[in-house]
């Protein structure tokens, strides 16, 4: 099969390095097996230059063959469609992973998310607390039953989840033995250490193209 | 094909009524053609109840034969599996939908619910304002391009995002008119007028069974 190719900026500062979503993707890839190239946009003209590509001036997105997607949540649901390591093939199984794999993106960070945008900006118990509290003992509940979310094996669903919760912060507020234990496991994955070094790796290489003149 | 069953709530305050996520299931079961029922959980008990059914306590969930989804955005995508209405079965097609439905839940949702549940919390110029506003400028962009979202028609993308974007206080802050007249254009939909009339006969049902001493 034809490599991927998973675009991302080509430089970011030290703050989101290690959190930015081509990182998902990445991720996935290694553990499906799927080879892929990386391809950047520029992060200084996120606003104007790439627009046409990603209309919210985010990264990460896909190329596959003629398929271009943008969103992290919609390349991992792609990708997961080329390798069964990601999602299994029966309906019941499809569905679970599906269903998680959206309570990801639209249940947890929707909360998420927002609570740290306002958290970094200075206010840590602002206004969303008590919902993500409510939201995270929700999921307390069901990671004390089962090791990962869906289809009772990793899929593609624990590569979002685990992506979510892993920002230490948004776990800060109350104990929840059950959610730190999931987030140690599937990150301790070795796709997931891979991947992660490797996006550092990138943009270290960016840094030290700027400290010798190069662009 | 057996018909699927819609899972809500029996009963909701007068607030949320019409915006209840089943409306999301109805509308584009009623687009596809295809048949469902509907089933109910008690909105009282939704803490404790039902939760082994739905991780988070919420509602719609679907059921179609053995398969079983929570999430509404799972559930479309589901449904979408299951007619060409509402998504295109070529692969350039489907992956245009995927991304703008998960565009919809992540991108534009992830901010606007935050931002709403602040607001009727008394701060409707909150921390997240600038954020959204930020979000559907883009997306003012992207719909002043085009009267659909994804593949050129009407697909499930366009029902998830217009189901986001109705709510009048989001669109509140600033002019778009492409997103006026984009909302405009969705929800004159028929199927739309009669998911949301049979939602709101749904709870007035429930209103007129309490009336009279049932439960």
């Amino acid at each position: 099969m034809e490599p991927v190719t998973i675009w991302t900026y080509d430089w970011v500062p030290a703050g989101p390095r290690g959190f930015v979503r081509d990182l998902r993707l990445r991720w996935a890839c290694r553990e499906a097996g799927l080879t892929y190239t990386v391809a950047t946009v520029r992060f200084e003209d996120r606003e104007t230059g790439h627009l046409d590509r990603q209309p919210f001036g985010q990264v990460p997105f896909l190329e596959d063959g003629e398929v271009r997607l943008f969103e992290s949540g919609a390349a991992l649901l792609h990708l997961a469609e080329r390798s069964e390591v990601l999602m299994p093939r029966d309906p019941a199984g499809r569905a679970d992973v599906l269903q998680w794999t959206i309570a990801a993106l639209n249940s947890v960070e929707l909360v998420t998310l927002p609570w740290w945008y306002l958290a970094i900006r200075g206010d840590a118990d602002n206004g969303v607390t008590g919902w993500m509290a409510q939201r995270l003992d929700h999921l307390e509940r069901e990671l004390a039953q089962r090791d990962w979310l869906a289809a009772g094996r990793f899929t593609v669903a624990d590569i979002v989840m685990a992506d979510v919760l892993r920002v230490k912060r948004v776990r800060a507020f109350g104990s929840r033995p059950a959610t730190e234990a999931y987030v140690a496991r599937v990150t301790a994955r070795p796709a997931f250490a891979a991947a992660l070094a490797e996006q550092m790796e990138h943009f270290e290489t960016a840094d030290r193209a700027r400290a010798t003149g190069g662009d």
